[in-house]
């Protein structure tokens, strides 16, 4: 990171000493507003919502906010820091919930890195949210916490796994497009089994489950640092077992090198600086590669294209095609908030990167996602999500 | 409770969707914004705290935000109607907090009555917050979870016990000087022995601890439903036994009657139309009158006055001396905040309830405490309490 602009956002942050606040919707200067606000009032509000739960949602701010839930383990590319270090982040994305989709959002850092706990936890302080945002929990952890919260009848989504995955397969269709490629003929390897890899994986998969958007894409390789994922090998956790009922068809063995060779599509989610020019070379022609190691890319864009790269995005603002976050989950919770979903769905995840690709008027190669900062993005994912909901 | 006005704080509630909200500050229009808000500069943030913890009450929203926890057990007068139901209630509060304080307090409403996953939980999710502000936490599980807290390293404070201790010990204080009397002198009966009426009682005996204010009460009876709380009384509860420590030293038997009898002051935690005025006749001259049931308090003050009683104060807004405890807990976490303090110790609270008294200019019988509605009162409060917590 360019350590200048860690030195502003420092200054920054000891300036403005918190980047959100509460602020209050109603007048108080009276008693009569007091009457009304608070006590006695109130006590109607209180007994309407306990004859009627589903009240809550007309009578609070219920059917505006969003818990971001960290436990500190995998905090940007800092790793484990903590619930306190992890703060700023968590107020930010709550900063941008309210400027890209004026959702409530409230931090909540965990001080417990137990499943289990962080499980509880959660389910303990729903009452007050509409929505939950998973952040920057390590993985496999992440995977169990979400799945264990399906059932809490409110949205329960980890954004590091499928904002990223929404957001790379927006990408994905418009670099289809530009490319001449269809998604169910395409060679697609990912490398990285985290969780944004492991998101991706899914979501690719399982976008034949919406036909009008694309059939899903049939060959994907799987990499992580020992190479190709494949049946047989040593010492898979559960997770990537999983996977390789999706992934690897031809039960192919090897180096990612290996797996590159006549692919269409690399996928990196993992380490900067893994690729050259002559592995771009072995790759299919003009092939799509998406490498959103954060800060370094796998391999930079300039060396990608003059090895023969027809798409090239990575997670950085300063070159084209920022495979970005903040594209996606305003507008996601902005939907399920709005159609009250209990859940966000494949359906929903696919409808928001069927809106988002369609979000860019006419995909080129230096543009096949919107620009992070146009706030218009969110409004059309919403819509696209709020519709996917009630489907 | 009137219910034209409970009609009408359901239209409002209907209306705002929602008494609070999350506001942004900071500007987020540019990529420039964005990387010094959000990623990549808040990384530098993030270590800053990581390397030296204190640092968050700089950098983040920590030092001005206070969780309102409740399990909705002991919602104002409706009882145990769980936590959804009194997120209204908890949303009032936040309100008051910003309007009266420029406080960010933030609902958690807690789906859980056990006390030990209350206290496991407010421990997980104290990163983020500056305080703790228990709410309507029925006893005796208030006190267990308050106490439990005490080591969190932030103030955690149950207002239903304290802000109307300290709020009736400022009445208190005024009282006196209306009616010549020294408070070590008078005669003192409590009714009701729930929270706050645990907690006036233990206030008044521990007022002594700060000579400059004022000598502690010395002679307090504490009742209940089945009469005066004495030692030998069959089945009385942890909290009962410890307080007869501090109260009825010639251990007095009888009902509330027997117990007011030559008695200088009532304060009534309990059940509306308990007292008349005949039981006020039995009182020494000139009694003071606490009388704090909601919404009907113990006597009507026209009554309690008739009777002869010299100062009569209520929790209504309807009637003069209104002890409500928007007149503390603002002002004591303003304070507590300021100072970084990690507790709300005893002489905090004591320096509250006298700034609080002398917040009233020219105490009259009619006029012992200040307006709930006047904000500069917080302010003096918040003075008192930082100098009380560096003393």
């Amino acid at each position: 990171m360019d350590t200048d602009i860690g030195r502003r956002s420092l200054k920054l942050h000891e300036q403005v000493r918190g980047k959100i606040a509460v602020a209050s919707r109603m007048e108080l200067t009276s008693r009569a507003d007091l009457s009304l606000a608070y006590t006695p009032g109130v006590a109607a509000v209180c007994e309407a919502i306990a004859d009627e739960p589903d009240q809550a949602h007309t009578l609070t701010i219920k059917n505006n906010t969003v818990a971001v839930v960290t436990d500190g383990s995998a905090v940007l590319g800092l790793g484990n820091i903590g619930p306190l270090a992890a703060l700023p982040v968590m107020e930010g994305k709550a900063l941008l919930f309210k400027e890209f989709a004026d959702i409530d959002a409230w931090p909540i850092c965990l001080d417990t890195q137990d499943t289990g706990a962080i499980i509880d936890t959660v389910r303990r302080i729903a009452p007050v949210f509409g929505g939950v945002n998973l952040e920057d929990i390590s993985a496999p952890r992440c995977f169990e916490v979400e799945r264990a919260l399906q059932d809490l009848g409110i949205p329960v989504f980890h954004d590091d796994q499928h904002g990223t995955a929404i957001v790379l397969l927006a990408g994905l269709i418009n670099a289809a497009r530009v490319t001449g490629r269809r998604m169910d003929e395409m060679r697609v390897v990912i490398n990285g089994a985290g969780a944004a890899g492991v998101a991706i994986a899914r979501l690719l998969r399982c976008i034949g489950q919406t036909p009008e958007v694309c059939t899903p894409v049939d060959d994907i390789i799987l990499c992580d640092s020992k190479g190709i994922i494949h049946r047989g090998r040593d010492g898979l956790t559960p997770i990537k077992q999983e996977l390789l009922e999706i992934t690897n068809r031809a039960n192919r063995v090897g180096t990612l090198q290996d797996a590159l060779r006549d692919a269409d599509v690399f996928i990196g989610v993992s380490k900067g600086n893994l690729l050259n020019g002559d592995d771009i070379r072995t790759m299919a022609d003009a092939p799509i590669i998406f490498a959103m190691a954060n800060p370094t890319p796998e391999i930079m864009p300039d060396d990608a294209t003059a090895a023969g790269a027809a798409v090239v995005g990575t997670g950085r603002s300063d070159f084209p095609n920022q495979v970005n976050n903040v594209l996606v989950f305003p507008g996601i919770f902005r939907g399920a908030l709005d159609a009250m979903a209990p859940q966000i769905t494949d359906e929903m995840k696919i409808a928001a990167a069927r809106a988002l690709s369609e979000a860019v008027d006419r995909p080129i190669a230096d543009c096949v996602l919107p620009d992070p900062l146009d706030k218009s993005v969110a409004a059309h994912v919403a819509d696209a999500v709020r519709r996917a909901s009630s489907a």
